[in-house]
């Protein structure tokens, strides 16, 4: 079985099992125990970093045999074992060799900046505050030009190393909606802190303290201290998780399929 | 002075100060007596009641004598005296007379329905949850019956009694985006829990236990009973103030005048 779960990551140490922490992971194997009275482990297929949100991270799981819960009853029958803050929003009958990362063709992620001179009482948790001048089209240019197949180490987090930090970045988007901008990342797969040093990056581009046109060479060296800095979590979300249509989940294009972002 | 202010009602006992209470007057005239160094009171345009959330609450003040921050460093100033829930947005220099109650021509409500099988973890404290299914045009023809200059009786809390009960009802409106439907209340004023008793006469209309051609009864008959339930507080936000241009505070339609609304 696979589920569709949304969370808010502000009361969480992440998306990962962590001895001794309150994880999302835990959360949910701790509420499908209850629900089903047996052990059940969950693979993620996105490991989100401690704060960042979800509107639609995908889990797998093997059912325990007994269990005789309707895929449509599942969402509420989760539910009741849940805190407000993780919700399950669907289940989907998957064949058994389908793992939630390793079968993903690729994911997206939204960074969202809060550009009001005040924050907002009502959207400060899912978004990054950032009240000085922004050049928009300076942004987009740079964010046009992260987009391809190549080594992304100049985005990754310091501290974990890949062996083949090659990724294709299939898109790079970035959306204004009043105060709000969006950067929106959809990637084959993400190196540690991947979305958050990328935002920085074209925030920095933003803020004039990088042409636009420097952005290759960033790319190019393969440094990670060439990069603007990783902005923070809260303004993190992972928006959905695409899969090719035989394993039965549904398309990111379905709609109503995957629970609306903050 | 007067300030627009925006809160997240959920961890305040209401607007009004209440002995013993932690509620938005009173954190607000703490901070500002923190910030300028002598007791200040506020008035506030509307009474939201605990839970209740505030986009464009307005609140007027005499400033002590000795003040000598400028309006445009106001914001700032004060929300570092301020909870992360309760922002000052701006603030603005008034005639003396000005009140900000008594002087509004009008204030706009707005009540949040989530309609999603199971609630969000992003919009759940800004919204009702309700899952059942709803004719919209329904309740756009009943909203479209309470516009109007009529004895509101009908629709205010059992508990308050009122000399005139007569309001101007200017604009009821249902708008559909998504999973998120809203429900709109202009009035030139508000009996207690008047919203969250049209919110609730709309919602028994919206699932078929009140027909949309009877709700001109319902308005008519003057007896709370008659019209549904009050929703819950968390649904409701005070959108925006609406006074004559000579006061000096923004229109509503003003861009970026206004705290974008959860």
């Amino acid at each position: 079985m696979a589920l569709i779960v949304a969370y808010d990551g502000g009361p969480w140490k992440g998306f990962a099992r962590q001895p001794g922490q309150a994880t999302v992971q835990a959360e949910l194997e701790r509420a499908l125990e209850e629900l089903m009275g047996a052990p059940v482990r969950v693979r993620g297929a996105g490991r989100t970093d401690a704060g960042v949100h979800a509107a639609g991270q995908v889990v797998d799981l093997a059912l325990p045999a007994r269990c005789s819960i309707p895929l449509e009853r599942m969402p509420l029958a989760l539910g009741a074992h849940l805190p407000p803050s993780i919700v399950c929003w669907s289940a989907h009958r998957v064949p058994a060799a389908f793992h939630a990362r390793k079968s993903a063709l690729s994911k997206r992620y939204r960074y969202r900046i809060w550009r009001g001179r005040v924050p907002s009482p009502f959207v400060s948790a899912f978004c990054h505050t950032y009240a000085g001048p922004l050049d928009v089209p300076a942004m987009r240019a740079a964010a046009a030009a992260l987009v391809g197949r190549y080594d992304v180490s100049s985005f990754a987090g310091a501290a974990r190393r890949v062996s083949d930090p090659v990724r294709s970045v299939l898109d790079c988007a970035v959306q204004e909606r009043g105060l709000l901008l969006s950067l929106e990342v959809e990637a084959d797969g993400f190196l540690y802190r991947m979305v958050r040093a990328i935002a920085g990056t074209l925030l920095e581009v933003g803020r004039g303290a990088l042409a636009p046109e420097r952005v290759g060479e960033v790319r190019a060296a393969r440094l990670r201290g060439r990069a603007g800095p990783s902005l923070p979590a809260e303004g993190l979300c992972l928006l959905w998780v695409r899969y090719a249509a035989h394993w039965g989940l549904p398309s990111p294009t379905d709609p109503g399929a995957w629970p609306p972002p903050p």
